[in-house]
């Protein structure tokens, strides 16, 4: 017997999000049922709700900012117990047998992960994501939110907090590194929080003068507009780690040149369209132009572990199920400071 | 009163190389005097006498991989005596005194190299490179050519070996990495030897089949030919460690497949088109595109004493200077293993 449950989804590709219900599955020996309390918006979702990479899975119910309370475990469970405030990032499964599974990088599992939504488990099952009362979930798949942060702050965490802290771990952001976040919105107001808890020197490089109130607010110690030209050049050579959380097409050469010799650009988040620059912008500095993609698990607990005890929450705009929609729009028109939150009682 | 040197140069951009003579500085405080044995010829020789970087200073004489020998030293040169073995590679000038120079990264240098030709000294005067007999260099930066490898296959270690050397040991290459050398020319053959004295599993990446014997006899321990698509699908995730010597605009997003999960790939020549490709080809992976462009002087002395130490010398057809126009265009057809090296006592 299937047991189904509320959750809003889009029945069709960029058809308008509704209440429906979805199958839960079975809790199995090695799995926890979670309450969802919130469930944060990505920018992502509405990509894939609209299409954008390739044949999605309908109906659809997105979200993988999962923030819940843990109401039934396994009889093989050890690392949860009922009423654990517990997170589920971006995906719901991983082999944990090739070598980047061994090796904590659980999200480039050689098998492929298991997306949290619009992927299919095993079984052949579709996943349904956070936008919804309750989710099924593997246990090591389900991290524990410490008592120091709100769970709706915490939502975001889960893949806006986890983008930035990786990269910033892995290179190092710490006392005398300079660090320069392009892009204030969702991903890059946490990496703000993060990078300055961290010890780094934190400047923001936001299109328009338009955010600086805010970038000092969240933490920053400079703020500079790249729309004006001159930031480049004042800048030049300036940044140990520039991280672009910008999934527009960037001048990459120009933003290269803002690193210094030895210096890293990082992107989390990639255009469509291929990017075009020029090799020697990386030769003549020894620089390098890398990638990065969410965490791995125990990276995701370490990061919640640490904003919990920073005190790094989200900024989010609480929502209602009924305003999805609405807020779908006001994302793409960039009108969220910083993140919608779903408050999964409402659906 | 103002020493004439013989010398082979371009007398105007395009035009073929002859003979002729040009200045010799005076020994400073801190120069030596080398009495220069073995030029070796870069491909960006060819590239400067043909104007393709901008303005060139002419008359041109070329090279940047010298060995020779001093015959003279200034009354406060420490590190060499006359009678020592030296070679001098692509830089005469470093400021010694901005982070990078300090760091031991003066190719670099914030101040600016000055290059070993096509360059200007601090007074203005022109700076004449190694298709000569004699050249004048502050002492820093000539390096100890140790004994156990012969002059005219060291002289090509100056610019080719160091350009591979320093990328391998930056990215640690040894035992238990897969490398790839990408393009089996004048650097390609130097970094394949050079990786495999240093422990790794080295696979030569090489546009036909052509090289293939060459490569395993160099020490590679794989060939593969990159016009062969297979290729890049057998190959996927494979490389800790891609490098490319290719300045024409390779696929990099077939490349970057190649590269395992945190790997990199670095270039160490630049087309001078800018070239395309995919970031998510490096946030899939977490994976780095990195440029490299020569070593340090600490560096270039590691990179010979090591050479030295392992009998690695660079493959070479000795010519006279007489040869030299048709080696240019030898070059330019490919048809050269691996590095043309001019007898300056032809000159």
């Amino acid at each position: 017997m299937t047991t189904n449950v509320p959750a809003i989804a889009a029945p069709a590709p960029h058809a308008p999000l509704e209440r429906t219900t979805v199958p839960l599955r079975d809790v199995g020996e090695h799995d926890v049922l979670i309450e969802i309390k919130y469930a944060g918006i990505c920018h992502s979702d509405i990509h894939q709700v609209r299409n954008g990479w390739g044949e999605g899975i309908f109906p659809m119910v997105p979200g993988h900012e999962i923030a819940g309370v843990v109401t039934r475990v396994g009889a093989g469970v050890t690392r949860h117990r009922v009423g654990d405030r517990v997170g589920v990032g971006c995906f719901v499964g991983s082999c944990g047998t090739c070598a980047q599974c061994r090796g904590g990088l659980e999200q480039f599992c050689a098998q492929g992960i298991t997306a949290t939504y619009n992927d299919r488990h095993a079984d052949g099952e579709p996943t349904y994501g956070g936008y919804s009362t309750h989710i099924v979930v593997e246990e090591k798949h389900a991290l524990r939110i410490p008592e120091g942060i709100a769970l709706d702050e915490a939502a975001p965490l889960l893949c806006a907090g986890i983008t930035l802290y990786s990269p910033l771990a892995h290179w190092k952001a710490g006392p005398g590194t300079k660090v320069a976040i392009v892009g204030l919105g969702g991903l890059g107001h946490v990496g703000v929080k993060i990078a300055r808890e961290l010890g780094a020197e934190v400047t923001v490089l936001s299109q328009s003068e338009r955010k600086r109130e805010d970038a000092f607010r969240l933490g920053a110690d400079h703020y500079h507009a790249t729309g004006d030209p001159e930031t480049f050049t004042k800048l030049a050579g300036s940044f140990d780690l520039v991280i672009s959380t910008v999934s527009a097409p960037l001048d990459l050469d120009a933003y290269l040149g803002l690193v210094r010799v030895d210096g890293v650009m990082v992107n989390v988040g990639a255009p469509e369209e291929p990017v075009s620059f020029d090799l020697s912008s990386l030769v003549g500095g020894r620089k390098t132009l890398a990638g990065s993609m969410i965490g791995g698990l125990a990276e995701t607990q370490e990061m919640l572990d640490f904003c919990a005890e920073r005190g790094i929450g989200a900024e989010i705009e609480l929502i209602t199920a009924d305003q999805v929609n609405e807020a779908y729009e006001r994302i793409l028109a960039s009108d969220v400071r910083y993140r919608f939150v779903i408050d999964a009682a409402t659906i």
